[in-house]
């Protein structure tokens, strides 16, 4: 194994969580990772895959294990011109890749606010989400294929680059968003479509209070409008972006609606807003990506105010919006904290940050957050996945939605894949599961 | 058992195979779904649910099984205004959830062409396609959530009715396209977007030869024109749809291309059609409305013809349509068969429609056809599954594009979720499986 290059040192993630792995291997081709996997099964040792630490749920946490950083194979191997898909090594930068399939006429829809450090590898593994997602999902609709090393050594390829395939069972749609759990990815097919042609306008609204801006959501919906984008930031985030990032956005609390529309619904909208805003900005161009892009980094913003932040990711049902920002408002009074919220507002997907220092019991609190989303027929996770911080969620939400046996399934699939238990495992599925048996 | 409304009798599928059930059950909720998958699994009888009879692949083929005649649990239980589902029974008809979600401003994509026939239920199962495929995909992208009956008689909801979900191993679409080969469905979620804004031309042309098509669909591609549909039939269909449903179509060899695009597109379409085609159609609302139905017919035309029909349903790269063709009328030539082609040319989908009576050895034919997707990376089924017809090219199509493991993981799932084998035992993975390790 010493002829794969590899060195022993501590890392830390995105949330500030300690990584203590054995030792660090950097392979350079599918073949060394099929050596580490191997070396890995015969001891029995955890094995977890490094793209750029972006993870926000702990997936990573890793004492001992040995941890495959995929610096190395940042390739973007082929992009498609006919066929319509971006064939990729896991630890390109997904930024890279946008600009890449840009450059050719094309568009790759999900994004993730991390999307200018994070790789393919992580968000194809978290199947992670984005402010697009409102109208065009989350990586999960977008991956056609994977080539995995499973924990027995063998590389298969899952999927396949087509836009129609009934070929078995669905299988890709397993791994994606198996957070590293069944096999490590070691290439991806990403589906790609032509830039859209319709012209958009961007409207930047300051609103008048929280109600008015689920009443505005909720009214869209009912109107049958879909935005390409309908994000929120609140208040405590415009202060923020401010402070840390000379945003130079107008302090409101009641905070701002970023949403982007087609032409043809901007009169709509503008009729929704009418006398729920305090101020209104209709921007296109560059502008309007100026904007895209303040918003897109509202969690640098957050880290940069503290390094201790726990960052929520609950989904309620659209219709349930109002009653879930009720829950989230009465949780500060009561605890006296603050939760700067940032919210896909468009697909009820809602990140209210818990800024650890300031709270007590931070784990209680976070908690009693994703339980709002179990009430309310929602779910503790839209896009950043469960790892081993929502493991227990994750079992509430089952147990109360889908029943025991769901997890059962799900934890055998687990067993089928990973009999030997070395994919980053006592996480995710199985650290639920246990938590079900206790 | 006798208070749930049974018969017994012969029954025929589609495609003409019969069915000889030991019994007919039409239960009339999920409770009498539990009783009767309890009652065969005692027995080790083999359940097979039944919603139109519109499976083309075989996989309703049952002898001595216990039938579920899905009739009576045909509601549609709820259209959700604001986030944007709609709910149903496995028994209702796809064309009435089309209008019922129409009447309300809504639009449900996948179309099969058995539309008007077909069941929910059914089109979910065997996560069925469709005209509109090329655009939105099919059934397994607009499926968010499923209650179904375990084969241990448990209900459970798999999957969540939100459009962001993270809440664990993405097992929806393991349901969606298991072709009943993992529990009896009884519920379904469906997502629906808004009723799209964008004005459409229809396009219809008859092409100078089959070459001449496979060039406009590449040159669409590499122009990066998405469009709502792009349909193809060849002049036997144009044909038999003259014969048996008068349809008014001008006979010519070369087909007929029928191209849905936005009205930003249609200069470049036109320019790309130039000097390919015979004659040229464009037509909007009612007339195109008309183009769409008769498209959609093609089969029922096919069936007139000859009730002893094998559709073939291969999916091809686009880069490799041409090759494609060329191979299918190579076969023709050779075995002098007709093969009316009917084709969702956007997404290399095609049916060449084997006519049985006009050729000697049918399957093996079917199975040469099969081959060609395999060869040149295609998928040997994009909507209509495997049943038990092509288990085979299955087999064949795992090994050489996606490895054995795959195979070993999809039989090792069925056998976690139906460890009793009475789910339509015997096909699809199952019976690759075996043929594999024969």
């Amino acid at each position: 194994m010493d002829e794969i290059e590899h060195n022993v040192e501590e890392r830390e993630d995105f949330t500030g969580i300690k990584l203590r792995p054995s030792i660090i291997y950097y392979p350079k081709n599918e073949e060394e990772v099929v050596k580490i996997v191997n070396y890995a099964r015969e001891r029995r040792i955890p094995v977890i895959s490094w793209g750029a630490g972006t993870s926000l749920s702990g997936h990573l946490k890793c004492d001992g294990c040995i941890l495959i950083d995929m610096k190395y194979m940042n390739k973007i191997l082929e992009i498609n011109d006919i066929d319509w898909y971006v064939r990729v090594q896991p630890g390109v930068n997904l930024e890279k890749v946008f600009k890449e399939v840009e450059s050719k006429g094309f568009f790759l829809p999900p994004d993730p606010a991390s999307f200018f450090l994070c790789t393919v590898g992580g968000a194809t593994a978290n199947s992670s989400g984005g402010m697009r997602g409102v109208k065009y999902g989350s990586f999960r609709e977008w991956v056609l294929a994977v080539k995995v090393v499973l924990p027995n050594g063998h590389v298969v390829k899952v999927g396949e680059p087509l836009r129609k395939n009934r070929g078995g069972y669905d299988l890709v749609h397993l791994f994606v968003g198996s957070e590293g759990t069944l096999g490590v990815i070691t290439e991806i097919w990403l589906r790609l479509i032509p830039k859209p042609r319709e012209p958009t306008e961007t409207i930047l609204a300051y609103m008048r209070s929280f109600e008015d801006t689920a009443f505005v959501i909720t009214e869209m919906r009912r109107r049958k409008i879909l935005p390409d984008l309908a994000e929120y930031i609140d208040g405590d985030i415009i202060r923020l972006l401010n402070k840390h990032l000379n945003a130079d956005l107008k302090e409101s609390d009641g905070g701002a609606l970023l949403i982007v529309v087609g032409k043809d619904a901007v009169k709509d909208m503008l009729d929704i807003l009418q006398g729920r805003t305090l101020e209104l900005k209709i921007a296109e161009g560059e502008e309007a990506d100026e904007l895209y892009s303040v918003r897109a980094k509202a969690v640098l913003a957050l880290k940069a105010e503290s390094p201790n932040i726990i960052v929520e990711d609950i989904v309620v049902p659209i219709s349930r919006l109002t009653d879930a920002i009720i829950k989230l408002k009465e949780i500060e009074r009561r605890e006296n904290v603050r939760m700067p919220l940032i919210a896909h507002i468009g697909d009820g997907n809602l990140h209210p940050n818990i800024i650890a220092d300031t709270v007590k019991e931070p784990e209680k609190l976070f908690e009693e957050v994703g339980r709002i989303a179990i009430d309310m027929g929602g779910s503790v996770s839209g896009e950043h996945g469960i790892g081993y911080q929502k493991a227990n969620l994750l079992k509430e939400q089952v147990l109360k939605h889908n029943g025991r046996d769901v997890l059962e399934i799900m934890m055998q699939i687990k067993r089928v894949i990973d009999p030997y238990d070395i994919m980053n495992p006592d996480k995710y599925v199985e650290l639920a599961y246990k938590l079900m048996n206790e």
